[in-house]
């Protein structure tokens, strides 16, 4: 049974403990918030004791963390789960600094313990099952990939203005995802974006509506857009061409319920919330932290995966201010 | 070249001379009508000369007919046909008596002319494909069918009163469809029917929305429903499962657009007009009576195909009227 | 907080304690099998007490039963929890003997204990769906629907044999679905039916390939066909045809990828599981339950929803051994 | 009945013949071909006179030339029919040579002679219907488009070498599209391209796997991508997002047949030949153009359209040879 110390109440630290509690070898052992009144919620909902973190890092009784604090606390609770020994779950994005998370990969490399980076989206049975497809060579080599990510609806500009920027708050994901499809690094980036949806999000030096080409050093090519807006639900798909043919992951529909009326054949809007979208990827997630852990292999993405979405999302907000392409450094 | 003479030149004539007109293989040599202005138009359209019945099928440079005028014509027409020694298309319903297609049939026998009845459906791209899989093994052994027939909005009621009624005059392309499929003859049959579209067919004897399960001896089932009125569009589908999986063939849509909106995602219609749906199947049906005459093998389906719908029409009719089912005359 | 005796502790008991867990306002007091090792089994994972089905039914500290055991144990556990006070909820059928539902619903609702049916299907949030917007008229007065149902594999003979036969063991549902859709009494019924699937299922004396057509005073059809064989999944399709459109719930696919190669378009098969596809279903048919039994309003499918499901596969059963259609009793 | 003189008697010309044919306002009067075979095949089957260039440019019975020669002969073809006074259908690209678009733009304005580009994808009736939503506001203001374009498999070296390369030859098709679509100028573009299907492809110095983003002052973008090969069929699909929505035109499949099977459910290939898939674009382009010069109305897409898009693959080429992003000239 791992016993696990939940930092960060709020509404993903919720989630995550819902998944604990689905898997029989894992357990909320203790919680910590700075809202007291978030972690003692937590704690009776799940049987855990309410701790602060010092004393979760430090406990012998907790094996591993699940961080889903602010981002700007991540750091400290990175490094201090490392020298304690604890394994670690660490929602995205480690950290806003490459410099901090390589920091991070540093202790956590140095103290051996196992990291998995909070790319929930990887472990979506649609997505998941695409990319089992190409590296079974469904459609043999890949060559060129489109990725498609829209919000249901923009967050309050108050969000935007300390996000990080679209490709850093948002984006980061379709990085990620883009890699994991791809099989191969990407060595250049070009970006554009915009504010299209909201001018307010323009005001303060973001943009709403952006588009990314990727390439590959062997040639392969990655198309990415996103917008903080789509009016039929959260829009999430994926596309993949190969040399034998194409993978496609649509969207996943309210219901399976369509009508047809003298205007046509109509269906159900796409799935609105990310909680709905994305709830069994949280719990197989869980499931493969819980799982690596115990079965001491490397769980996966790693601290390393967290750092290279990184670098590409800030790549992406410097080509999108600058107009120019972007150079990646090597593997 | 295949020189035909068209008997009757409304819609449907002025299909088939469009036809003929698209193939190398054939001309339209002759037209008739009993109103001049219309067989003056054709004529005029096709480059072919004006003459009456009589006359084309006497002529010497006339191969073969095209049999579209009203149902009471086509005994006489195919009886002097066939005694004239010309290849006959003719449109279904051959006869709505049972005897005198019997009549017609054993006139056409002893003739050895090629006979094709004109049910359009079996030249459909997506049905023949449909059944081309159904006879290559893809499913299997047949077990179960399902054909929904729709039509966009009732005739007049005028119409109605002299049809025959919905089975012999809408649900026969059905019944001739489910022998196209199953490979073996019904030996039973139930049919249910109301008037729910409109009272007035109801008044009229008739009605607008109608089942029928057929059997057949080794125990296949044959599902069919018809409904005078579909709000989007003409609804043309078929469903058969086997052993082995299903086959389907879905209604071709106006357009491929589709739109995603806060309501959900919508597409068009269904082709409203059966000109357009079946387009491609009139075009075949008239190539394929074109190369049989001209090669010397039998049209496909046959006068025999137009007997057996009829047969079982005139089954459904009396199974609606008496609440039984009725066991069908063995092959 | 509904406290819950469960009885049987088998697959569908399991299914049942596994909602009532997952929800807020019951819990899982004490579990009754014949099985001890069952129940002591249910019993670790829910906390609840083992106990037998008397000592349930007489406790003070149980307000409600939820019936999961074999159908010929239904009749004695209804009558004695009917008599307690305590509401029910019973699995389908209710019992196989149409004048043991009477005398049932008579005990029932003597005693002012609510009941529930456990027809899941109405739950599954897609047809749930379908029929709320029939309800709301989207469709307007329907006209015809048409439920298929296909298993992906047939159950053992030797549970085929005491199974009372695939309309009552697996049509049930289906009739229940048509009852739910309708919105009318059916007033007459024919079956047929063939064992194509498997000779052995014919020599049970059962069929496991067949088509029903039902019909309403006031004309309206409807079809079923079931089928216990599907090589592509658990074929679970309803269609409804109304005066303003048509309204379709299509299968549940294991995933919304979707491959192109050279042989065209591929996804998933259909979820093969009852357990995978009915999985929401299951949970929303307790919580409506709990909701029902807390409020205290009347639980909705009651028993005589379960009682006239069970005279509709009567009926069929018999239709389909006589050959003849067969009329219904009035409503 | 305008009276057209057909110049160049090929695979297009042979297209555009038949869909003047098929007219009722129009006639092909002459055809010429440097291949006196082939101009004499295609007045068999016209009943049209066969002439030379020259002859049909100064012919006093001759409305409008319809230009399907190679593309190095049209700068001269357009200069003569403009100074005849004939109205001119130019196939796609007008000419290599921006310079030479200019100079024929600029004899075609003098001479107020009705010029069509034959960008026939306008006239697809799915993708004209998608741009017709987007002008009635169906999606509000356009913010994100993405045109998709693979053909089936690549054309022989040979070709390729004197092609122009992939962006003028291949995507100056979605480069159109995106102006159709767009609503606005782009004013910036940023291309990337690999030889992924054929190294020979990469040794001619052109490429086949390619992606280009393009942005407008407002902010909209669009993203394009192309390959020269697809295991599944002739690949055309574009999608818009706006404020109110998405619109997208899926591909034409072979036929609307499914088959549903242990694998699952699979549909038939998209269309794999352009004159299949783009048939119905041919004759509504040829119908277009003759209503235009019948009535007098300016054709649409004329000469400036052809500019554009030339001047966008030529910017898309630069822009992939040399890695940068190239500013467009303004409108």
């Amino acid at each position: 049974m791992l016993r696990i110390g939940l930092l960060g109440c709020g509404r993903i630290g919720q989630v995550h403990a819902r998944s604990i509690r689905a898997l029989e070898g894992a357990t909320v052992a203790a919680v910590a918030d700075a809202m007291p009144a978030a972690a003692e919620a937590l704690a009776a909902d799940t049987g855990a004791e309410v701790r602060d973190v010092a004393t979760i890092l430090q406990a012998d009784d907790i094996d591993a963390v699940v961080i889903g604090t602010p981002t700007d606390s991540h750091f400290d609770q990175i490094m201090g789960a490392a020298k304690a020994g604890k394994a670690i779950f660490c929602e995205k994005p480690v950290d806003m600094s490459v410099d901090n998370i390589r920091a991070c990969m540093d202790a956590v490399g140095e103290a051996g313990v196992p990291f998995l980076t909070g790319f929930n989206r990887r472990f979506d049975p649609n997505f998941a099952r695409l990319r089992a497809r190409i590296r079974a060579g469904d459609i043999g080599a890949v060559e060129l990939a489109a990725i498609t990510s829209r919000d249901p609806a923009p967050p309050p500009v108050s969000y935007i203005a300390r996000s990080g920027g679209l490709f850093r708050d948002m984006m980061i994901h379709d990085f990620d995802m883009a890699r994991f499809l791809m099989g191969e690094e990407f060595i250049r980036l070009h970006a554009v974006g915009s504010a299209l949806v909201d001018p307010a999000i323009g005001e303060a030096g973001d943009v709403d509506t952006a588009a990314v080409i990727l390439t590959t050093a062997s040639g392969r090519i990655c198309q990415i857009s996103n917008s903080r807006r789509a009016a039929y639900g959260y829009d999430q798909r994926i596309e993949v061409h190969g040399q034998k043919g194409m993978l496609r992951a649509e969207n996943q529909l309210e219901t399976t319920v369509e009508i047809a009326t003298e205007t046509g054949f109509a269906r159900d809007p796409a799935q609105h919330f990310f909680l709905e979208r994305y709830g069994a990827a949280y719990l197989a997630e869980m499931r493969a932290f819980v799982e690596a852990v115990t079965s001491g292999t490397a769980p996966d993405p790693g601290i390393e995966d967290g750092l290279r979405a990184q670098i590409l999302a800030d790549a992406a907000t410097l080509s999108r201010e600058t107009g120019r392409p972007i150079d990646l450094p090597g593997a």
